[in-house]
């Protein structure tokens, strides 16, 4: 493939755009959408997209009540320092607090926005009322705010009490605090206020095996089981709620059904990542593995595409769980049509996250080069019940990585694929760079971006919610288990050529350790390559981002496949 | 413009063939080419290219008589580390030693191979008789082979007693040595033995402003001036001279005219790099800074092009010399048609080295980018006389850094732009460095490849032939000076966004120096990018390499200029 094809249809794959309905404000669907080559917040009018502010990060839910809706933006290039604005339905945009903090929750209602908010020391949740900004308290850095309404706030806590565990909170306006569980050591999430009550998901009836609906009420303190009986049958694993329209998407093996009270709707395969009631339509953003982001809009049986897209390739999606001991690996295998006999494991973020049936850039990319994609959802991935996500506690590096590694071993043996190389980004990046040190003859080559390199110099250049989150995967503060479990400490073992891409102002993963691995990589005479990047942190907002990691990534595969064998 | 019409120009820029007649064996032009995307040794046959030999290095300068050449292969991926072969005209190679160092001249005639070599401690003269090798010397570092003929083997050495001299040496094989010089402290070059003489080139007698060219007779001694009226009248500044066809390569101002015998031949304006006479046909190659290499035959006044390409570019070359102070600074403007009102000084390497009037892929690129390229041949350059070039000898990074920016300065005085970036590979990676540091207001970007970023480790990583290098350009070893001439130095002062590409195997500019420059500029939050490239060293050898390191470049700047104000 000449240079200017494999840019081409890179260049399609990263221009491809992502739509994902938030909800209505005033009956008008708003949604994140990446238009103008940013992440802007757009709302849907008379079936075109309108942007109402660009450059997004976080946006509360929108309340379909209101004509307004906050959201925050990264003030310092992609380092995840944040100010809070609100923007109306014209277009109208007011900066209303400038805390230059990680925000990491936001939610409003007609008088009240609340966040919470990270600094190097603490996080704490504020309160804005009548444009007067105060501290309501300080809290644990995975306390996630998602609702406010009249007296209360309501969020919920990760990791309380046992690491396993995560409650709902209530907060009331005057600083009382309670927590509500519906049995200790359960994991409750999601909780939205809608006439008088508190409606979350909870495990607690099902062992950590899947979640289901509950309400708690403001009044008396009960908790009722919401009762669908369609949606029952089922059996989600994972669902998200939405007491305001009735929507319930439903998550299971990597796929979104979409439920209207319990009425089962029509949406192809894939994911749905977001949904709004219009009157008697229903619109919904949608997406899958092979088929990039569409708007739709459901009338009864009738189901329409607003938003259209075209996919720049073209594949077949197989989905398998491969046996690793008593442990199911569920893993996406994906083969492009008239690709090579070559294979990528591909190793998701997170590590709470999943590779499900939804349009990713980096996979679509792989498939466009001809690669098949596997893509595992090893211990600690989400979307197959709490226990299975929080079995990679004090144990990173660890269990998961043996189930990347049987996966590869799963698709050789197989005959899927000849060969097959590793990559990843975030979490999936420390993975790629800690499987071709500790597995070196396993891996053809390895594409980090992002990597964690050394888990111990990231501790000391974390903020609190990353300390916090360093000392939830290690179940404390495990110096020992730290350096065992990070790259640097078999950089010497390295046998595949690498290519590491690295964000300069990334305040997650940061550059100096990533860089001190090159160093040694340097030192040792191992053959990788380093792209590092400026004006760019760990999360991926523009089509400048999603280049500066994908050509590079491209470029070197493109240059391993013709210099094969010489 | 589109990432894949950016391609699509640079692929074709990328993708131009270089082409230098270096002479010929039995009748037939031998050419070095870059037809399969390596460098390679080519011959033309019926007017077609055919390769003899794959990844060459150096080669010998071809005997007519001969139907054999040796060569050089580098056999360590970039690191200059080289193995010595033959090969002759039916493409049938041998490998006739293997010396693992860096080979820095070669020559032979029908019995002998002669070669230096560099290893970390010192550097040797080797001979190879009868396919046996034995060190004939050990040679200062700057010792050049150039020729070999019976008893006699002849070469120049730089620096010789007072650094700004350099003379002829002659070796016999049975180890004896003999210098000549025709005057103490001039400097004399090029010597090849023709007819019991040693023609050779030396500016004695025009005080390190120019050339001309001599004999020195191996039978007494004498030394007599080579008298060729048409050619005095041309004045050139160097000559290469050529007695076995008797070719007369001029040089003047960045332009090279062709002489046979006394007689100019009429060649396009531009450089001829390599020609060779067959017969009454001369054969030779020519390339200008808006065309890429050609071949072309002479016949009488009919000139015919043999291997021909075509320019992806367009674009009026300029040519002026900007005052600073008592200094002249040639300077080649290049303006692309259609461009925009923005420059780059572009830096070449050397710093013993110019931008004449020959294609470069650097250039081009940036002019199919739309940037007026200003390229400025510094105190330092050659084509000038040797009094300039040897001007910057204890005064790197010192008076040729002045120039520098006083053509910056003049660029933007004369309203020929109205921003200028700074780029360049190797020395000119070093001046881009040192530039945006100590001159930090000067410069909108800087693009550095293969940059010096700390002399004083370099120089600790250095071997024999590069120590000996730096201790020239210092006047010896002076760390203090040293220090003040490293851009690591300078690095706080840093305000330019930069772009920085380096090899990983190169063992001129060290890849660690600059990646601890980068941990630095990290420190500080400087804006940057880095881009470390495997399985290559300091030259340039394959189009993977190229890609390499223009693509990067490419994106910068197109980032750079997408993203302006915002």
């Amino acid at each position: 493939m000449d240079y200017k094809d494999l840019v081409k249809g890179l260049e399609e794959i990263v221009k491809t755009h992502y739509y994902k309905v938030m909800g209505k404000l005033k009956e008008t669907p708003v949604l994140i959408t990446t238009l103008e080559g940013t992440i802007n917040l757009s709302v849907l009018k008379g079936g075109k997209l309108e942007n109402l502010a660009k450059s997004v990060i976080d946006v509360a839910s929108p309340k379909p009540q209101l004509d307004y809706v906050p959201f925050t933006r990264d003030v310092e290039k992609g380092k995840e320092v944040h100010s809070v604005y609100t923007v109306n339905l014209k277009g109208e945009e007011s900066e209303v607090s400038s805390p230059r903090k990680r925000v990491t929750s936001i939610a409003y209602d007609e008088k009240t926005i609340v966040y919470t908010a990270s600094s190097a020391e603490s996080t704490s949740l504020y309160v804005i009322e009548g444009g007067k900004e105060r501290k309501l308290a300080d809290v644990p850095p995975f306390l996630y705010i998602s609702d406010v309404d009249g007296e209360y706030v309501v969020g919920a806590e990760a990791f309380r009490g046992g690491l396993r565990a995560s409650e709902i909170v209530l907060f009331t306006l005057d600083g009382e605090v309670k927590y509500v569980t519906p049995k200790e050591g359960s994991v409750n999430w999601l909780p939205l206020i809608y006439g008088g009550k508190v409606y979350f998901t909870s495990d607690y009836e099902f062992s950590g095996e899947r979640s289901w609906i509950y309400s708690y009420s403001l009044k008396d303190g009960n908790i009722e089981k919401v009762v669908l009986k369609n949606l029952e049958e089922f059996r989600p694993t994972d669902l998200y709620y939405d007491p305001y329209t009735q929507l319930v998407f439903a998550m299971k093996d990597g796929e979104t059904r979409l439920f209207l009270g319990d009425k089962m709707l029509d949406t192809p395969e894939g994911v749905v990542n977001g949904a709004t009631v219009i009157g008697d339509e229903v619109y919904f953003s949608h997406s899958s593995l092979t088929s990039p982001h569409k708007v739709y809009k459901l009338r009864g049986n009738s189901l329409e595409v607003v938003i259209d897209s075209k996919s720049p390739i073209s594949g077949k999606v197989d989905f398998v769980k491969v046996k690793n001991g008593d442990v199911e690996v569920p893993t996406f295998i994906i083969t492009p049509n008239n690709g090579k006999k070559e294979g990528v494991v591909y190793v998701h973020g997170g590590p709470w996250s999943e590779i499900d049936n939804c349009w990713d850039r980096f996979i679509s990319s792989l498939l466009y080069l001809g690669y098949t994609v596997i893509a595992p959802n090893f211990r600690g991935s989400t979307g197959y019940g709490n226990k299975f996500m929080l079995m990679d506690i004090g144990d990173v590096g660890g269990g998961d990585l043996s189930d990347i590694v049987k996966v590869r071993d799963y698709v050789i043996e197989k005959g899927i694929v000849d060969k097959v190389g590793v990559m990843g980004y975030s979490y999936g990046g420390y993975m790629t760079l800690l499987a071709v040190g500790k597995e070196p003859d396993k891996w053809e080559f390895g594409v980090a971006g992002a990597a964690v390199a050394d888990w111990v110099e990231m501790y000391e250049l974390g903020d609190d919610f990353f300390k916090g989150f360093i000392d939830v995967l290690f179940n404390g503060h495990n110096v020992d288990l730290m350096k065992d479990r990070s790259p640097v400490t078999y950089v010497e073992k390295v046998k595949a050529p690498l290519c590491i891409i690295q964000s300069q102002n990334d305040t997650r993963t940061p550059a100096v350790p990533v860089l001190k691995y090159c160093l040694r990589l340097q030192e040792l005479g191992k053959r990788y390559e380093l792209h590092l990047i400026p004006d760019m942190g760990h999360l991926i907002y523009t089509v400048y981002d999603i280049v500066n990691l994908i050509f590079p990534a491209a470029l070197f595969l493109k240059k391993l496949e013709d210099t094969k064998g010489g």
